[in-house]
């Protein structure tokens, strides 16, 4: 764990560095994955099966290519209640969340007698990634399948690994109370190239959303231009503002819920008292032990957590827009002051009673956020992500009149005659 | 040119050959990419020099590196008044179209006491990508510029390159009049790494947008994620949708307005009058001639423009869907009746006298539209590719003990024991 102080003359250049340290993994796996999808591609069901075979040494023929609905509801009507009713809580919420992004439609005419207008649409088909193993969240299911559906998505599908044919219950059932209901016993870089390019049993998507390790990631990428795809994600990440007002057992356990996610993970807290800054690190150290992720949230803190201490907790926003983290807590009495100097985040949690994994499951809010500084330029996923726009124009006599001779003039000039033409032959002019 | 009829009998397989054929070069210029992307992320200003002197034969420190607002403002006052007042129309107009588009910040509290919200925000600086040559459009500046200005983006940047130093007064004014101050005389690969990565004089940007060719498109790609970009581009193209009542000269030109563009661009006329097709196809062989641009449109309507015959115009629009098309033109008397059966497409033209290119340069809407079939999942650029996402939310003690526990339950159920004491520690709770 790093500790920093702002008011050391070398500050600049370690925050620098902090905020500069790449934790992302620059596995070079391009030539495998373009090897992968060029197989699916060509090869289809054959492909993928074999595929399969290799990586997740299974036989699909064997275990069964697609997972049945009886399966899925028998694995939501297994559930323990408690677990029943949470998902179905925290789906609820995030339905209610994301129908308010729901963008509406334009048409209007303007004082040139111009008609002009945009239609949303959602995509036909999207399909979601889920990662097999340690990854796989039922709470993630939900964050990408539910925006979909409020989009007016018609086809959700899942692909999933499932080494040995297993699947994840709480994976199944939060599928279900998602409606969805295709889902696939296929993963890694060959089940997004089945997504993107379709084989004979899988209909190709339109849209490719959900976490995956670097093969998964590398395919999006690829076949990003072939389908829609979210954002690159990287690490988790969370910056704790707080003051001496917090009790540190509460900040330790905010900043362990990242750490213990994966061993690159970052947690950083800012506070303005060097006290509060010691309490904190003394309860981290003291909880680590008691977590049954107690190795990942070591090797993180210790590799990529830091303690960072400020003047003032205002003197912190900038260096917090500079790392422009996927999650931001202000856990002081008057967040909102200090929200409104954030120009950059993914998600922000206001005050001491908003921790951030009430907003990993059951706030509303999208969980699926920009990592990596990527909140500078990309948003978590929404109901966007699943639709798309048609802008439209409708033109009478009197409005190509008022317009026309203007876009005759530019054609010209950029030397595009037949454009010209089209507008000119309408005004009666010369083409 | 290719006439497909329909009701004949190998109508789907050709169809679906139409659909499939892939216009977009397959230039593997990614390792050339790679290494250029390297050499100015290490190099900075002394490797873009050096390449901008292999690929552009200029020498930067001679020529100068960045284009002065004098050159620039030069550039618009010495334009014929005609072009003046058609380039600050169309300014205008689009700037007044994508004001509208300008996202609404929420903030509600739910019947769980929870506070929830988004605010948008604009990217701190966006990179204009402009490319020198025959593509070099002031009107694509004014598309790309103006959203990122009305977004509230603090700093435009234009890349272009000048071969010989040589820049487009056309283009320079069109930046002018789009309020753009920064414009560097560098383009290709080195041009889109630089903007990514900064230079010693190029601070780095957050968004990358515009057109460019096989390296700058491909420069884009790898770099998508360590910066934003737009939608990856392919040879533009329109589909017409006309019946017999319109007048065929018109609908010629339409279509060659497409054509001249790029020998890879497309032109699809749907009609279902067999003598109206005979028409049009005479019409364009005659108009061709007439063109400046007459070998590129000659050669684009040869290879990839074709006349499809249909019994009824609702008949072709689940075929115009599977083409979602960037540019469709729907000639009729009512176009709104084929409207409400369109799912996929770019952006549509309403009615006889809507050309698309009117829409090109004057309308307001965007000219930037998804090609190659990606209107299935993505939309034309707007102000909201310049601007992001930040949700937020505000629990008290009543709201936390409202919806907590269900966060507990899940955290646990996913094995993340910080997460659940994140949240049962604020409830009094053993974590």
């Amino acid at each position: 764990m790093l500790r920093l102080d702002a008011s050391r003359a070398d500050f600049a250049a370690q925050f620098d560095a902090l905020v500069n340290a790449r934790r992302e993994a620059d596995a070079d796996v391009s030539d495998t994955v373009r090897d992968i999808i060029a197989k699916v591609r060509n090869g289809g069901d054959a492909a993928l099966a074999e595929l399969t075979k290799t990586f997740d040494r299974h036989d699909l023929d064997a275990t069964g290519w697609r997972v049945s609905e009886e399966e899925m509801q028998a694995a939501l009507d297994g559930l323990p209640t408690e677990l029943r009713t949470a998902l179905e809580l925290a789906a609820e919420r995030i339905a209610a969340y994301h129908e308010k992004q729901r963008p509406e439609d334009r048409d209007e005419i303007d004082a040139a007698g111009v008609r002009l207008g945009a239609r949303w649409g959602a995509v036909d088909a999207a399909g979601l990634y889920v990662p097999g193993g340690r990854a796989a969240y039922p709470s993630s299911v939900l964050m990408n399948a539910i925006p979909a559906k409020v989009a007016g998505v018609r086809r959700i599908v899942i692909v999933t690994p499932t080494p040995g044919g297993e699947m994840n219950p709480l994976v199944l059932a939060a599928a279900r109370i998602a409606g969805v209901t295709e889902v696939w016993r296929v993963g890694g870089a060959q089940a997004i190239a089945a997504l993107a390019y379709g084989t004979e049993r899988i209909a190709p998507v339109d849209v490719i959303t959900g976490p995956g390790n670097a093969w998964v990631a590398e395919a999006k990428r690829q076949l990003y231009g072939v389908v829609g795809i979210d954002m690159v994600a990287g690490p988790s990440e969370i910056v704790v503002v707080a003051d001496a007002q917090n009790d540190p057992e509460w900040t330790a356990a905010d900043l362990l819920s990242q750490s213990e996610h994966d061993p690159t993970s970052q947690s950083i807290l800012f506070t303005d008292d060097a006290a509060f800054a010691d309490a904190v690190a003394s309860a981290v150290d003291a909880q680590i032990p008691q977590l049954s992720t107690a190795q990942t949230a070591r090797t993180s803190w210790d590799a990529n957590g830091a303690i960072i201490l400020v003047p003032t907790l205002e003197a912190a926003m900038p260096l917090v827009d500079r790392l422009a983290p996927e999650h931001l807590e202000l856990a002081v009495d008057d967040p909102d002051a200090l929200f409104a100097m954030v120009r950059h985040a993914g998600s922000v949690f206001l005050g001491r009673m908003t921790p951030e994994a009430v907003g990993d499951y059951v706030a509303g809010p999208n969980h699926v956020l920009p990592t990596g500084r990527r909140a500078r330029f990309s948003s978590g996923l929404s109901v966007l992500d699943f639709m798309k726009r048609t802008s439209f124009l409708a033109l009478d006599k009197a409005a190509i009149e008022a317009i026309g001779p203007a876009a005759v003039a530019l054609a010209r000039a950029e030397g595009l005659p037949a454009h010209a033409a089209s507008v000119a032959r309408r005004l009666g002019l010369p083409s």
